[in-house]
């Protein structure tokens, strides 16, 4: 029975089993689902054939190599569209049919499952694509059992490359731990992720505020209006970690998370906090924009339609006396006056003035 | 004493005693209310000459068949509204009069009560009319006891088709598991039909933020109001089922959930999440359509008006000078100047020029 | 000592013990405060005539008649600002002063209290006025202690007729019940009482939301704002309940709520969550139309703006024209030349071609 | 040592050891601080003049009178600015420095604090301003131990005065109960000063209801905006109270509170709830006030801008053809037509026509 | 091994080990990092000089003085910048490295941990720019175990340096108390840095209001906006602190907290609270001025277009009549009528009262 689907390669560094490692034996396994099929589907800014760079691939073993006592194991699959990898998968480390079904879809939200002994929990990766500036989402999953990680991303990506060379390197208390501390470890390297997503925002929010000082175009608007989704969507992914890393803490039934670990969980838990601290100031200060734009915008159209009643309310007064003495009627006496022209000059003269004192005293001047 | 109404159909699918299921004995019985009644009732596309194909109308009996040890025994009751049949099944089966009330009424909220060593269980079933593109809302009962589950529809639907035929075809787990899981499955089929009605609503959604571009007409903002009054009404109806389905993982007084049908429960409590956080966040979206509209709004009128405002200031004052010199007064003195009209001319164009640098340095230009 | 003031009638029901009943005795007394004042405090349309007409006025007597052991006893006394009734009946029952303090007042909100082996709930029936469309807000309130049940109403209500009757005809569950389940009925009464005034409501709305549609005048606003606050005040009288009715369901101090009125307390609850979710929906569907209904306002602002600047932007600069070919002025070559005329139509048309093109532009047409 | 201040005054009212009370010995103490001083401080109606009238201005004692076993004492010290009395009453009841600098400052918030076997409750007394017809805060704390109750105020006022008088007279329950029913009388008073002032309150909100519907000032707003900003300070002043309450009637580690008064502790507590009910109430009716008349300003403004619209529509138009055959071109042969006026009229009947067909289809007239 | 980095000051007050004192023997020691690193840094109003006034810097010793049993040892470290000195600082006091790691950055939002037998709290110094009128937010972690409690500050400020004359002078309570008493008070002292620079916000608020009644400018909204967002702040940095100082409480575990501070804690508690409730009460200021300006907005357009309208209205129809007479066809027998002019001057007089009659009924007068 093949572990992997025809087209899986199995990537296997520092793993074989001949090269022992000195504190503790640490494998990690890449499974690959078909090749073509995954870069049609990545459209994302990952350079794929760096990340093919610093791996090997191994032929198709039949069976998971036999790992020591006490060593560890993280299997990291990429690909979670290719059902025939899942389901050798699935079926070497006995993971249960409803979990493989979380796996597979996208559409899960964050969560936490204690399945007897095993952990499951699925996050979401957030990630900027650098071309449109946009932040695109995708599943990762992790399912830790007694010395065995295995992780599920979608898409080839290089945010777990940095942890590759820190165990390879020995560099680091990855090597020195359990399994538990390499969980935390990538765990913290996605909300680190989301750090960054959320510098971008930053960038963004600066450059409206900058814009609304002056003028809100269109552009700009839609602008806000996206990032307040974004911010609603990145809420509603990030917020239910909050409680799982509070869980994790507690979480003894399952006696992977060990003791040393809790106070890097406490780190992980004031990070995430952070995270949704920041989206939700975020949001308020969008919230703020708007509010202040609607201000700005009723305080010039306020202007503008005063300076329309100040213009119509002077001069349409004025034409109509001009209006008045332009009529043809036969029997006129004021027009036939010697100084009527400037009696009606100075009657216009003192009406603008009645006019202006009344609008100073309105206070629109 | 006869357990059906005079007119209810006894159907009774693989369920003759005679034919032992191998695994675990199933028995499926459909009772129907009076026929001509749920024709005029049913207004909704369900075309209930293709539902009579599959179900053997069998004659009535006196009483329930008697079931073996273990058997598992799922009862249909389509029609609630006719009170014969329905107090002559909540008779045999000894159903609380409240009960058999709260099934009768359509008003019922969502809900799940413990009644001694059985479950009641009250749901709606959303479902979209495809001809109005509305959705109706009916409500179903589960009562749930030892080995017999009963489900109480107002109107004949397909929705447990698909779960009859895995019976029937004894596909799934459900013939190899006890009462709850078919149980679990009738509402996890509930709920999987509220995600394809807010795929609908998604559908709608993205039709109004396309429109939301260009013009809001009067039609769409009735939309908007439309689905806002949708996502109320579902969001009432669904949230209580997230409390629910905790609680019944956690019900151990009437020993119906088995230890194995937990891990179901908590999928089913992942889907009733998602269904609450799609409605949630839909809400928001057009709750936040609403704002950009009024935004958009708000912008153009200030545009309309800042027009308006222009040609009036810029028009009104000259205006006022061809009516000053349109007067006919005898003594003019302007009026005989050799160029004197060359004279207005100039003033005119110079206050035009005036009026668009206090325009531009207004920034209305 | 006289049990009643002055002119406090003593109705006594079926309560002779000389006529036993054969399940339970069941003794009803109805006490009324002074008629005269009763009738001036009265101006709902409840008809007083027919009222009276199935109750017999007995004389009054010293003390509570005995009553067997374990019969069951409700004294309803209407009319709780006749001081001597009140300070009479309180003394026979030994009942708090603090209690007294509170059903005398109409301002208390309402909750329940356990006083020894008492319980006191204070409830607000809510009933619609015939002729101004009008709801009443009044105060009734239970104390219940052993097998005795005393209800204070302010006014005489046709509210409690039904459970008489049923008391009387023998009818239901509630003679074969303790008095437990004659307080689950009247409350129950209350409660449906609450449907009856939101239903009213819903037609007001339904109103509403089709005037809305058309025209929305001063007087439907007033309306809109009415039914809000109605709304507000239910929430404030009926939300408390809630919690309530759970409290009752666990009360066991007192052992007056016996077993097996646990299930129609629990049906009451759903009732009540019922009210609560209705009003909140009603609430949320008025919110909704006052936005829409601003919504449609701004929409037809902007129209009418738009057709304001709309002339005013062509014909202003034609009016222009006109004044400028209007000036007195001996020279003005133009007026001389022998097609001006047909040029400055020709002009004119021009500019009103050109303001056509730039409004189809701006998408105003 | 003396215990007093240089001014402060020693008022002994029925305390005089050498006059025993039948049931139980009630000492009350009033102790002033600098008479100059409060009178100054003090622009408030209260009189103080009525005020000296019923107490009696004794020696300054070294020491706290000592009292009987099981009798209690009441110590009421008006003018907690005064340091010299403040630090003199608590050296000689052991107060802990923390609760004098609560007492002292004004600042403090709504609390209850239990210090070892002394409960110290802080409340805020509100009452009106005869003339402004505005609030005034002042802060009164409680400080009972044993059978001593202190409270200290910051000007003199007659909040306790008919309290005192109850003891003197020996009406009411006070002098047959223990120092806890004298606290709770107390705080009651200050409670039902808060209904008075929310009596204010409510005639303010009814003359905003009246104006409103006829027109809204610019005071009015004011009003308005002033009654919102209360209704913020009371809530924040006086919801503390609730769970204050709450948790009285369970306190049981000092043993003040008798079995006996938890029944009134109820009492307080629901009115407590009514009074923050009430602002509850008056804070939604404001918020609906100013939406309300943002509404009816909106459809004003709307009627407004259609006036105008219909006015220009129709006359810009007119006044242009006016102006047309205005001009003075030598050539213009409609001029010379017969009947050209005649026609031209024709013309500006028919436009007119024309538009009010066109406002009519638009439904603005 | 060196404890500081290069350019840190060993500055040892008080705590020569030759010198002991009294009660208990008290050390504090101030290291600093690189000076001009922080000189450049610190753009604050600080004034350094005077600062460096009352430390004696003492050379660098290789090891912590050893203390006396019992004795407390207050170390302040200016500077987290400076890893040399913080890495020093670290090793010599076993700090955890996650521990270093809050302490080093900025970010790190309010929070107490436990690890182990140390308290680890982070707060934020606010504190206002003398010139700018801004505030500045300022991390400063505390670290108590035992008898030592360390403080970490990123830029040298006077805030704690009436605490250490206090210790200095042997006054007030901090000599004879525990490190915890110590800790409460540093922290106290940051607690009421808040309450100073409320003051700030509220002598803004107070400016604004006064704007607001006359005009609201540009500048003045963006002052309300700034405050605003500054309020979000400093809840987001301050809220945290009210469920720390609460668990600090009841804090058991490390046995730092004595029983006699708790109540000092209390205190600190009711100060959080009070600093917390202005800052709501400031917001919804905030949100009430926001919404009264956007009330007295609407009004003053309301009063200006209504002018608009009424002057054109009045005037436009006249203007018609004027032109209409001012049209220069041969045949207009009203021209040549004796009293043409008089009786379209009586038509003019006739339509303006009809106008100014309309208005009335209207009330736009």
């Amino acid at each position: 029975m093949s572990i992997t689907s025809q087209n899986a390669d199995f990537i296997n560094l520092e793993g074989c089993n001949s090269i022992p490692l000195t504190e503790s034996d640490y494998y990690i396994a890449d499974y690959f689902a078909d090749e073509d099929e995954i870069r049609n589907r990545t459209r994302t800014s990952v350079h794929r054939s760096s990340f093919r760079h610093h791996s090997t691939v191994s032929g198709i073993q039949e069976n998971i190599p036999t790992i020591k006592n006490g060593a560890c194991m993280w299997i990291n699959v990429t690909g979670v569209h290719d059902k025939i990898l899942l389901s050798n998968i699935s079926r070497q480390f006995k993971i249960h049919p409803l979990v493989v079904l979380d796996i597979e879809t996208n559409e899960q939200c964050t969560k936490l499952d204690i399945i007897e002994d095993a952990l499951f929990l699925v996050v979401k990766l957030i990630y900027p694509d650098q071309i449109s500036r946009k932040t695109h989402v995708e599943q990762i999953s992790f399912y830790v059992k007694e010395n065995i990680l295995i992780t599920f991303q979608q898409n080839p990506s290089h945010i777990f490359d940095r942890i590759k060379n820190r165990i390879r390197q020995n560099k680091g208390r990855i090597r020195r731990s359990k399994i538990d501390y390499l969980f935390y470890s990538l765990v913290d390297t996605i909300v680190d992720q989301y750090m960054d997503v959320l510098d971008i925002a930053n960038t963004k929010l600066e450059t409206i505020d900058h814009q609304l000082m002056q003028h809100l175009s269109r552009d700009t608007l839609e602008t806000v209006y996206d990032l307040k989704r974004d911010m609603l969507d990145y809420r509603r992914l990030i917020s239910p970690l909050k409680e799982i890393v509070n869980r994790l803490q507690k979480e003894e039934e399952t006696q992977i998370i060990q003791e040393s670990t809790i106070i890097y969980l406490k780190d992980l838990y004031d990070h995430v906090v952070q995270v949704t601290d920041t989206i939700d100031t975020y949001r308020e200060m969008l919230a703020s924009f708007i509010d202040f734009y609607m201000m700005l915008n009723s305080n010039a159209m306020n202007e503008v339609v005063k300076t329309l009643t100040m213009i119509s309310t002077i001069f349409i007064p004025l034409t109509f006396i001009t209006g008045l003495y332009g009529m043809n009627f036969d029997n006129m006496p004021e027009i036939h006056w010697k100084h009527g022209y400037f009696v009606s000059i100075g009657l216009i003269v003192f009406i603008t003035l009645c006019m202006i004192f009344y609008f100073k005293r309105k206070r629109w001047l």
